[in-house]
């Protein structure tokens, strides 16, 4: 193994420069306003974990997580989502706290393989989790609040596809019934977005006729309410036919939110976290291959943490949302320059203090007549210009001569 | 080793609840614009860095820094300071940027061994490095730029000790010329502030009387302007007399920003980094008996990462401010709830988006007639209310009747 040279970092890690970072910095402050706006409020819990709690309750597959020892012994993991910290926090530290839970974070996330596909190791997300309470009213406010969010954001264009896992699972338990391996193999090309694959093993399993119609009929059923009403007419069991009422009552509730236009029902879509147990989603942006956001219902974790409770919510991908936006424009920031000599310091740098506390921003540098006048040819027509690197939009002199600098 | 609890953290990291995570974002913001004031822009760097770049390269003990293996097998680290990593930015990414550089940074960082002492393994840090700029008028800017940011976080009463890691190996090296081990025990005295314990070793060593007196002598050397004129008559080198002078300008230029109220020069002060090079400072504010701040000057670190330049900073302990100004008040935001049942559900939902979409804070949720009584019953005389451990100042109704929700 060859040693980094001096100045490389990790693969799948990155350094946000200043452009980068005041846009990062917007998409965060107007997200979490917007998640305020509904009640959400923030917290933060360590980077670091207990893989033995945590991380094993995480739906990160154990050879994604970042470990690590403590000093004592005892292996740690970094964060690989925030649901799982969250859960925990419910369960210890707001153990008293009264039902329903709104919480919002903005944080960053590890994964430790990422970084062989290209894709990232670190990287930030920003979400909520609304906990205890099972009602498809929950469901429809985390929908629509992820879509108030990316519009926060500055995401224009986009369409959230919603799911449920008890839909594929009745349909599957009814017609392959007993056939787990089969129903898994579907479910994985499903999740890969493969409906090649999935007509392919479809055909290779030798069904009746009337059953692979059926299996192989749900592939077009994406589109609005009226899918609901579609997937009514399928063989399933109890479980399927409540996840399509579910389903429906939450468009309903969307429909009251106003928001509909952005959202599209998708019973082929599976949620690709292994603790979802109810409603799913994922939303697109135009022009980009991979979900901005994804969330889902998972009833079952925080009974891992000792305090059972429904809980649903969902996650930004921010870091991608950052890519898709790109970095901040040149900032309207006004920023002052002060030219001083060693004669006019004390006048300059009180200047600057002046300004600085009237909200301006200001920098002082020592500089010389030479400076000054290379500054005022650069100026041209207007009054704004670059000196070593910076833009600036004015410019102050406390050049006095005396002693040269 | 027992396994841990399933609802427990690890020692020394810690969640933050919402009343603290308001506070903690109120100061880092009011610091970061504060920098921006002055001129300094922010960058994002990594969590995990190359042990055998930045981690070798911070001013951290091998000890402490947490490591974990890639799956290359290359060893990383959790980073340990920001200001080696800044140095790798500045001699990669920023290469063909001019100088003087201002960059901040609003940063988790991880010390693995503190935990033992009680003390924190994952803490924040808001700070600032000028690069590029070898003056006194950069040390006495930042010097004067982390006055700002305490006032900007909120700490009223604060003092600043300055001193010049150059003045004690200067008068070390004239008065106990060789004695190389006698040199670094004295320093590792006056680095834990142990006064009584630097006597007693200054007298096992059996010095001149004069030369005890004068190392004895430094003690007192903490005070104002004055203290330079005093320190100008010990015996020292020619490097001891540089650093004289050097904090004398100091000084002038901190008057000139008319911040020396806060300041005092202490010449027995030691950074705590190894890479210190020059003036160094740390920030104390009443009733705390750690600094609030610290830094220094440089000159050396850019070197290791290939583009040799002088460099001055420093990094607000933010952590420890936040324990000092404790969690946020009870936040003015108004909340308002509203509750409706199925009849009245569409118009309610309607209402909320249309007061968000205004700026307005607002739960929706499902309600009776009872509880509506009893929320009228304890709001009392103002109309502020708790209901499900959410504090409101609003309360509107959609109650329609028909079917029991």
């Amino acid at each position: 193994m060859a040693k980094p040279k001096v100045f490389e970092k990790p693969i799948g890690v990155k350094d946000y420069l200043p452009g980068a970072v005041a846009k990062l910095r917007q998409i965060e402050r107007e997200v979490l306003a917007c998640m305020q706006g509904w009640g959400y409020e923030q917290i933060i819990t360590p980077t670091m974990e207990f893989y033995d709690t945590v991380g094993v309750a995480s739906a990160t597959s154990d050879q994604k997580l970042f470990k690590l020892l403590n000093n004592r012994g005892t292996t740690l993991v970094l964060r690989s989502d925030m649901t799982a910290p969250i859960a925990r926090v419910v369960s210890s530290l707001l153990k008293e706290a009264a039902f329903p839970l709104r919480l919002s974070y903005h944080s960053n996330i590890f994964r430790s393989i990422e970084e062989e596909a290209g894709r990232e190791a670190e990287f930030f997300q920003t979400g909520v989790e609304l906990v205890g309470d099972s009602s498809a009213e929950a469901d429809a406010e985390v929908v629509a609040l992820a879509i108030a969010s990316l519009k926060a954001a500055g995401v224009d264009r986009f369409k959230i596809a919603i799911g449920h896992v008890g839909f594929l699972n009745g349909l599957f338990e009814e017609l392959l019934a007993g056939r787990t391996e089969e129903q898994e193999a579907l479910k994985a090309c499903l999740l890969g977005r493969d409906h090649v694959g999935y007509r392919e093993k479809l055909r290779s399993l030798a069904l009746d006729a009337s059953v692979q119609q059926e299996l192989e009929g749900i592939l077009r059923l994406r589109g609005g309410q009226e899918i609901c009403n579609q997937a009514s007419q399928l063989r399933t069991n109890a479980k399927g036919r409540e996840s399509i009422a579910h389903l429906c009552e939450i468009w309903d509730v969307l429909k009251a939110y106003g928001v509909c236009e952005h959202v599209l029902i998708d019973l082929t879509m599976i949620g690709d976290f292994s603790y979802y147990t109810g409603m799913t989603f994922e939303g697109y942006a135009a022009d980009l291959g991979f979900p901005v956001v994804s969330g889902g219902r998972y009833d079952n974790l925080l009974a891992q943490f000792g305090r059972p409770a429904a809980a649903t919510g969902f996650a930004l991908k921010t870091t991608r949302i950052l890519e898709l936006l790109g970095d901040a424009e040149e900032q309207g920031t006004e920023r002052t320059l002060i030219l001083y000599d060693a004669a006019g310091r004390d006048e300059a740098l009180a200047k600057a203090q002046q300004l600085r506390a009237s909200g301006a921003s200001v920098i002082a540098e020592r500089g010389t007549a030479e400076v000054l006048a290379g500054i005022r040819e650069s100026e041209g027509m207007g009054s704004s210009f670059r000196y070593k690197g910076v833009q600036y939009s004015g410019l102050l002199e406390y050049l006095k001569g005396g002693a040269p600098v």
